[in-house]
């Protein structure tokens, strides 16, 4: 039996994610349904389509993840399914899958029409739940929308790279809950612009020379534990969804402080990689 | 199998909603339990009587809803287990209750009796679970307490009208995770006052004189994109709860602002509708 | 089946809770999973302690909990797993399971080394749900971890008492959703130094002399509601958890304050009790 994630903005407080899941439960009473987030910003694409690629790889082949984010029906806002990487993806053709789309090419995308005379501003239960109920019982793609073969972008997803490669100007794209400011630079990117250099990372003033592969890796603990003053200090890490972090040990906003309250980082401010000549 | 679901005021970090769900799987591992909302404001039933409403018709029939809101056993607060609608209901006899039971007469209510020696303060845990299990195996209602006919009433549900009924005076009764601001005049209510006549819908100082089926129906998409100002900027739907609601166009209380703060309009606060002449 | 519980500071809104769901569901696509709390704050293995100690026992034997607070494996913090009163614990030696330990005797301790290579820092997706599923399957801890027989303390968790047993000096260990102050002291230690002697307990400059069993024993239901002024007003309960609780009647932060708000009260802050001569 499939699972069916939910990555929405509904917030944890109101009656849409319930709601979504009771319509679920009508139609299959025996699928599994997983909440992902529906704690994203309203109406932010950027933020749904970092939390969605960095989750859905860890689901088994064959789940369906819808996502309501800016989901409503429109004249410029149409419904899409894709199937890419063995997953199937429902939401709005509105930037949010491609993130992913820009690694992964999609094996398969529809405009779904099967709803188009259904007036709803919940469009997450009035058509989402089925087509995730359709594809969950092993319809096709093609029963529910006409293919198409491009979807809307996203725009600053993508880094910039001067043109003789001495510098990548990245952007914040995210930032975690615990604070940390996670960069639109991915290691591979990154790998093949540095081709071995040294380098320097900078974020307003802050300057950084390494990139660590995991938090503690900054910590020397050969010096007594009393005498180390680590927490609350900046790194710079590539995370567990290899994107390039500006972190802070141990980072708290409400105590220690983090990446963004200490630093003053917030979406969409630049981040820089120099590239020092051998 | 039967559905749990639960509504509480738990918040999102104690351990209450999670003890509950062990609780529950300890007696019945094979049930399915939905968290419908932890995040209810503490001991605030008209925002529960809200969600609840909204939430349950999404469920199958013979789903057994539990309500964790101000729901200590004392001398005035007795505890209930409602059947209504073919769904069931366990909470405090506090009002909660009464939104739903204005529109759809129960079938039964009891007052549960099965606990009267319990002392404790945690009586989701003691008691709901105990009665929700109870239900689910398939027992009745009148096994755990004595049939009453009446609950008690929740305050300022419903609207005012004026005796010529050229004005209806509401109230906001929620507003949601996007800013938006639910008032307590339902679609069917509106209608049976208004009889086709023109209105004039008043929020403080703000005048809408249109009430929108969907939020993008508010936008004018022929003109081009790049030309139109609709973000942030007020309307009023019939939500999907059927509730009219004040919203703003792709509103975030954290951005571009929402009804609640670019109107500062707040719960309790009056919402009114005039009815023109013809 | 057994239950995987997950205890976390990941938050509400980022992918780590959703695709450490899913990575378990990959490895055992029926087994249940249960959030128990994701808003711990960061790093803040009390909190933890408290809220895994107040959670488990509602859960049935056998139930496998992963804890994921402050768990980067590094040289002064290793990965461990429990066995305690027929539950399971999984998480960093960073003191999170000295709480429970301090009253239960784990039948069970080893330090995991399966993944001594493993370079992460997602350390709950990479190694603990591993474990959890090998558990989860019927495997005994010897085959993951050598056999400790201690692990670290957690610091302030016990009340301090003086020596001729007139005062316990406790602190604030936890703040609850309520804005209620739970304290660390706990009713069979406080009623071993009580013996029957009345006594007196001040937090800041507030003095209660009555533990009630449950919030409303707090009320006199013998006077009229409207003459009755109870809601926001301070008392100590022992709360559901059996901890000394300094409360608000009807709590609510924001609206008529909480004992956290109205008494100033924050995590670390003294709370003790003048045991009174006969």
């Amino acid at each position: 039996m499939a699972i069916i994630t939910l990555t929405t903005d509904f917030g944890e407080k109101d009656h849409f994610a319930g709601a979504t899941k009771g319509a679920i439960y009508s139609e299959m009473p025996e699928i599994r349904i997983v909440d992902i987030s529906h704690s994203i910003s309203p109406f932010n694409t950027s933020e749904a389509a970092y939390i969605i690629q960095n989750a859905y790889r860890s689901f088994p082949k064959g789940t369906i993840h819808v996502i309501g984010i800016d989901s409503e029906l429109n004249a410029e806002n149409k419904h899409i399914a894709l199937k890419l990487d063995d997953h199937y993806f429902i939401c709005a053709n509105n930037g949010i899958m491609s993130m992913i789309c820009s690694e992964i090419v999609p094996e398969k995308i529809v405009e779904i029409n099967i709803h188009d005379k259904i007036q709803t501003s919940f469009p997450v239960l009035d058509v989402f739940v089925k087509v995730a109920c359709h594809i969950a019982r092993g319809g096709t793609l093609e029963v529910i929308g006409k293919t198409i073969t491009q979807i809307k972008p996203i725009k600053n997803i993508v880094p910039y790279v001067n043109e003789d490669k001495s510098q990548i100007i990245g952007s914040v794209l995210y930032i975690d809950n615990y604070g940390n400011v996670v960069t639109n630079i991915k290691k591979s990117f990154f790998e093949a612009i540095q081709k071995g250099r040294s380098f320097e990372i900078s974020a307003r003033s802050y300057k950084f020379k390494t990139i660590y592969k995991k938090y503690s890796d900054f910590v020397n603990f050969e010096i007594p534990e009393d005498k180390r003053h680590d927490e609350g200090r900046g790194l710079v890490v590539f995370n567990s969804g290899s994107f390039l972090e500006i972190a802070v040990y141990k980072s708290n906003s409400a105590t220690v402080g983090s990446a963004s309250t200490l630093m003053g980082l917030n979406l969409m401010d630049t981040v820089s990689i120099n590239f020092l000549k051998d």
